[in-house]
């Protein structure tokens, strides 16, 4: 961890709001969405494969429009793209912002490729601004989507700090006859560099990360505020095949004394869950729980039959990695208490984990100060969906995030991003990313 | 309603304990139990199609055995057999027994057959004895489950009644290509005649009903007792397929205030209906419920995604028709403020309604008398499954029911049936039925 990375010298104010995107930039942001939106391939939505071929393309469009104005750009061994301002100091670690080109099969525009168009005018503006401390980088990203490679997802940033494993490169697309290290192959990564699992940068070279990023979620929709401030990407766990195994049984014939009905503990189970949650959030903590999968087994259920067996998902998702581990505690010992009440076994399998990312205290101010300065309404909020971020808080690299309002979720092709929210939030970040490449604090 | 026709002449008391099922006639029901296992065809248990030709091999089987007893044979419109001692007088009403010779795909050997193998030998017994004032009857009856035709089900005895619709003729048989009419057809029936709704019999001419079964729940082998005395057969209602609506969302980023989650809905609506339920069976009604199956939707359910629709099936069966009105009404009522609390939608269907059947209260107590004077320790109990009975019970034919303890439940290739069982229950109702036709009360 840099302990003192994140330490602004407040001694001198809050300088960011300084940064306002220019006419121009507004309009060439605008153009270059619509120009990714043409050259994405899809049917209904927007889909920029990962590590595929639309995806470069998209690359290649940002390449264009950095390089035109003057932009210095670069690739890394993962094929993710730096672009700085020319002449800035390689030495000194660096502001640094940008998210993912890629999406989801068939989703939007914004998912993704809003951070990287609000960084790439954050640079264009700031090159006419005083010259900073610090340089500022914007980074696009390489395949942040789960959706291409069946589960494992933010390759570009691990990439970044050697965290790709073997079940990483043999995870098989989803069109089952290619894997992660063909696709990473063919768009020109050094795939056998990257197995070594060497850094492409040193943390220590990153003095902050800022991401702007649409909402996934209806919170800013629901409390009419353009602009979100992340505290904290929550972690999960996931549950992916619980199973309740009881008696199968004749419906009419077996009393309620003598039943072991599978889907009854199930939901004796649930609703346990669910007070415990409600109670949870009471309490202030950070936690949301879905059983998104249910299913009875289509091979022996019946609708006069006493149900044996159920089989469920169970996730649970918490900025908190004492809350994720002290609910599956509890559902455990819940489990097992239904499990004698009602004569059932409950098998949760081995959960697979994500540990959750907080944002750094002193960036999530930092933003604050700039929505402040640029009288922008904002809600302090958790970010249920996974990030790049997380990757770069878990590396002890201080970050924030901003997300946008935006109508309808994502990862589907009715993502509803308002340009005025988007520039609103793109002051926010540019403000602070000025800010914090004004600051005279080194790395430790 | 025949009002008066259970009232025995008490004044004469308990006469039935005269009857015990004679050596011979025990191997006899043995060796026909035998015979008709070895004709049924099947591969892993045994196989009686409803109106197929196993079933009509079983058919003859018994035939066989009766008039080489001396027995007569008579065969209705709907292939169903009645076989009557021979001389007894055709215009008095009769005292009747039997049960169904149909099995389920791959079911057990006694379910339904060891209602007929109990009523030949009783009427070879009974046969030696003093004449009584009433004939005593053997009904051998046609299709009585349901597997076979998609659903409908009792077809012979409803056929006895003119009960056959037009849904039933055309009910498709579970290969596909038949209907039931063809296989009636097939075996021999007069469907023309069916078809026109003509009873086969007067149900006046039926002075008392009477079937042996085994049990298809586990509650004798619980309670220890060889035999059941049933109170009734429990109606039921079956929405089929029951829809929870909310709304899909992100499992991430969507918090549980802005949620409208079908499953937690649906797990809500169980637990209050497992609670109504529980205090119900306290206030001593008589009432199971069932949640079949369960599904999200395959076409957009996953781990990460809040559910936004689920569909389960909702069975009820009671004994009284007023419990499964109240207990509709009092489901709705929860489904409205599961709705209104959770913002989702339910939408029950319109349930498939099955009436109870009551057991004639004069008949179980000549049944308990029985049970009484051979020794038998026995359960009143309802039936929880359909059965002919209920058929001739709602055509105002007092009627009763003794179940035989069987272990592993019915409609499966495991059932088990004890032999000494089985003529303990012979045993009863042999005496019920002597006692019930020597009883001088005519019909009103």
């Amino acid at each position: 961890m840099n302990d003192s990375a994140s330490s602004i010298d407040k001694s001198k104010g809050f300088t960011g709001s300084d940064f306002s995107v220019s006419e121009q930039s507004r309009h060439l942001a605008i153009e270059i969405f619509d120009e990714l939106r043409q050259l994405s391939p899809s049917e209904i939505g927007v889909s920029r494969e990962t590590y595929g071929p639309s995806e470069t393309a998209a690359f290649e469009l940002i390449e264009n429009h950095a390089t035109d104005a003057g932009l210095e750009v670069q690739w890394d061994s993962a094929k993710n793209m730096r672009i700085r301002l020319p002449g800035e100091a390689g030495d000194i670690p660096s502001v640094a912002t940008g998210s993912h080109m890629d999406s989801v099969p068939e989703g939007g525009n914004y998912d993704g490729a809003a951070g990287v168009i609000a960084g790439l005018i954050i640079l264009i503006d700031a090159k006419n601004q005083v010259k900073r401390i610090r340089p500022m980088d914007l980074y696009a990203l390489r395949g942040e989507e789960s959706a291409w490679f069946g589960g494992p997802c933010y390759f570009g940033s691990r990439a970044m700090f050697g965290q790709l494993t073997e079940n990483d490169f043999t995870s098989p697309h989803r069109d089952g006859e290619k894997t992660l290290a063909d696709c990473m192959r063919a768009s020109g990564a050094d795939v056998d560099l990257l197995k070594t699992g060497a850094r492409l940068i040193d943390p220590k070279s990153m003095h902050h990360w800022f991401e702007l990023h649409i909402e996934q979620g209806p919170i800013l929709i629901a409390r009419n505020k353009p602009v979100g401030i992340v505290t904290g990407i929550r972690g999960n766990h996931r549950h992916r095949h619980v199973t309740c195994t009881g008696e199968a049984a004749h419906s009419g014939a077996v009393p309620r004394w003598l039943r072991h009905d599978a889907v009854m503990a199930m939901c004796d189970l649930m609703v346990r869950i669910d007070e415990h949650w409600r109670v949870l959030l009471e309490w202030g903590e950070d936690l949301v729980v879905t059983a998104g999968i249910v299913e009875t087994n289509p091979k022996e259920h019946a609708v006069s039959r006493v149900p044996g067996e159920v089989s469920f998902a169970l996730e649970y998702r918490s900025q908190d990695i004492k809350t994720l581990k002290s609910f599956e505690a509890l559902i455990q010992s819940e489990c097992e208490d239904v499990g004698k009440r009602r004569g059932v076994e409950f098998d949760l399998g081995i959960p697979s984990l994500t540990p959750p990312a907080v944002m750094d205290p002193e960036v999530i101010q930092i933003l604050r100060d700039a929505c402040d300065a640029h009288g922008a309404t904002y809600e302090v909020m958790a970010s249920g969906a996974g990030h790049d971020s997380s990757v770069f808080a878990n590396m002890g690299i201080p970050s924030g995030m901003v997300f946008v309002r935006n109508d309808k979720g994502s990862h589907n092709p009715h993502e509803a991003m308002e340009f005025e929210d988007f520039f609103v939030a793109t002051n926010v970040i540019g403000s602070a990313m000025l800010a914090a490449a004004n600051d005279q604090t080194e790395n430790t």
